[in-house]
């Protein structure tokens, strides 16, 4: 998991998750200009030299100073590996690069629970967002569209409050499908409470992933810049009932602004709650309507996800137990269910279900009906597929 | 009302609507290549000289014929005047020349009743169509959205039918606003019969427009042409409530060929009769929430109506009653009703309030609220607003 990142380089990072607020501007410069080691450095030198981190006001480089006088990263990558999460920064394998393209309010890194491998996963992610108090008809399309989505083995990721987000998170998970929360708050933190039993499942079946370390608690700004994250992470954005100024839109028009797909689902016109979604709807985003327009958008063909990324992953380059889950898989091309992959592959079904996301996003399998088969591409290749072992 | 049309070539006009239905291309094509009067002397020669008429069937051609010796255009003329209606023809000052943009398909007339002027009616107006088997929604959002196009002075064009037709005369009429309904058949056949009295209100306080002579019944590709004619008349296309492959979708598809505005009003994405009008906004339509929007698009300043027209009509060319109507407004800018408009002007108040309308499109009154006052531009220059009388 360490890939080309030292251990205090790591330390450093955990650190500045506790000092430096998401999407704080001088942190993500003196963070590129210096390295986490060195910035960790300047914060919690005795004294502080001054101009040593230009830029901010004295009040500011106060505040961070006091922070970093007590932080204990060792103790928050404890309390994450308690409740069996990791802290994935730039440079690991799990990083997800395409976080990079928010410059320096990229995440200083992230706080990430659950089986999946948050890279891979988000490489074929779209988010699914919209208003906390959403109608009844708001709840539906959340849910049918999250799972339509995750029945074409797209990855669902959302915020995890009330309303649309809860719907589309329960959709993907209904149909066994692959979701990520993206929370305000600490991974080991339930917020809010009343999703707890939500997030908890999620955390099982799919990902969660925060900026703020263990315990954190959410605040105002958090959820707003919460939102880049999710924006950032995914392929595109659907918003699904959002009022004038909403957060939601807030998460659309970053999309939109780092170049990824940006949908919304109209409602009536007579509803509140979907003037926000129609004003977006009159600007550039494309309206959707269900789970297969917004799987040709964002995954149109000659496009996909991995491609993008470099060539596919050779299977020998595959770690073993997604090789195990992989061989598990009957070699005509035949349906089989998470359950039964789990069994042949000796690994628990969420564990084996999470692989089987990962190897669809890397074209080796695809969902058909409740099942998973083989890829024509992985079919026609099976020296590649047993190969280096 | 003749302008430079000669009496034989409106009577041939008036013939041809009997003897060629709406929208065929030979009849279109002889018209533009012999003239009215040469084209109906070709259908009505013994014998039929071979290759008079190119181009069309035999079959074709003998049933224009039989239609053709048995025709009384004096007697057409005569019923439409009957029911206080005219025949216009191209080259008539009430002509509305956007039509001339159909080509071949252009109308070869229009039969119209009712007190306004066509042409300056349909240069400001905008059509609002959608399902016959609309739900309330659609029913409460077209009436909502034509009672607001008619207040901000646009007329509301649509097809008399059931639904969302019906639905928009009446919000017109509701405000006492103005509204054209373009019909499949005679104007003086109401269809649907559920609609006479709508109807009838419409030819009092509106116009009825159509390309069949009176009497003439509506047949299913009757509806189909009529829709070109809709299309064609406004500056753009309103769809509310259309189910895959409608007749608004054809509606808005001709609007859209011609070089109109084409917009629709979003529902539920879980209602089949949104689906059409979403399957347009995932095209080139531009997705409409209320009148104001349509205003916005369709009446954008620096592209009204009369200017691209050429010079708005001087006053002195005024008719008589459209100048008593005109100087029945205030000249301070206090905004009035259409019946005090009426009894300064010793007119009706459906005449006045048609006058109006036209006075609106050409840029002399406007509307406040309820009432109606003269525009800056009129209150700017007094002297031609008396002059030449």
């Amino acid at each position: 998991m360490a890939g080309g990142v030292s251990e205090p380089e790591r330390l450093a990072r955990a650190a500045l998750t506790r000092i430096v607020e998401p999407g704080d501007e001088h942190g993500g410069r003196w963070l590129r200009e210096l390295g986490p080691v060195e910035l960790f450095r300047r914060l919690t030198s005795h004294p502080y030299v001054e101009g040593s981190l230009p830029g901010a006001s004295e009040r500011r480089i106060e505040g961070m100073r006091g922070r970093a006088a007590v932080v204990t990263p060792e103790r928050d990558l404890a309390a994450v590996d308690a409740v069996g999460g990791r802290f994935v920064v730039p440079g690991d394998p799990e990083w997800p690069s395409q976080l990079d393209d928010l410059g320096d309010a990229r995440p200083v890194g992230l706080w990430v629970r659950g089986h999946a491998d948050l890279r891979r996963w988000a490489l074929r992610s779209v988010a699914v967002v919209g208003a906390r108090a959403c109608t009844p008809y708001g709840a539906h399309v959340a849910a049918t569209l999250a799972s339509g989505l995750a029945e074409r083995g797209w990855v669902v990721v959302s915020g995890a409050a009330f309303g649309v987000d809860g719907a589309a998170h329960r959709g993907a998970l209904a149909v066994g499908g692959a979701t990520v929360a993206v929370l305000a708050c600490g991974v080991d933190v339930a917020y809010p409470r009343g999703h707890a039993g939500l997030i908890g499942r999620i955390a099982q079946q799919g990902l969660l992933v925060g900026e703020l370390p263990p315990g954190s608690h959410p605040t105002p700004s958090r959820f707003v810049l919460r939102n880049r994250v999710i924006a950032a992470l995914t392929r595109g954005t659907v918003v699904i009932e959002a009022e004038y100024r909403s957060g939601s839109l807030v998460t659309a028009r970053c999309a939109r602004r780092l170049g990824r797909y940006t949908m919304g689902v109209p409602g009536p016109v007579t509803s509140g709650l979907s003037a926000g979604v129609h004003e977006l709807l009159r600007g550039e985003a494309v309206l959707v309507t269900d789970a297969a327009e917004v799987a040709e958008l964002v995954g149109d063909i000659g496009d996909l996800a991995p491609a993008r990324r470099g060539p596919v992953l050779p299977r020998d380059l595959l770690d073993p137990v997604s090789k195990r889950v992989l061989e598990a898989l009957p070699a005509r091309g035949t349906a089989v269910t998470g359950p039964d992959v789990a069994r042949g592959a000796g690994t628990g079904v969420d564990e084996a279900v999470g692989r089987l996301y990962e190897l669809h996003s890397l074209g080796f399998v695809e969902r058909r009906g409740d099942g998973w088969e083989l890829t024509k591409w992985a079919i026609h290749r099976p020296n590649a597929r047993r190969g280096g072992t």
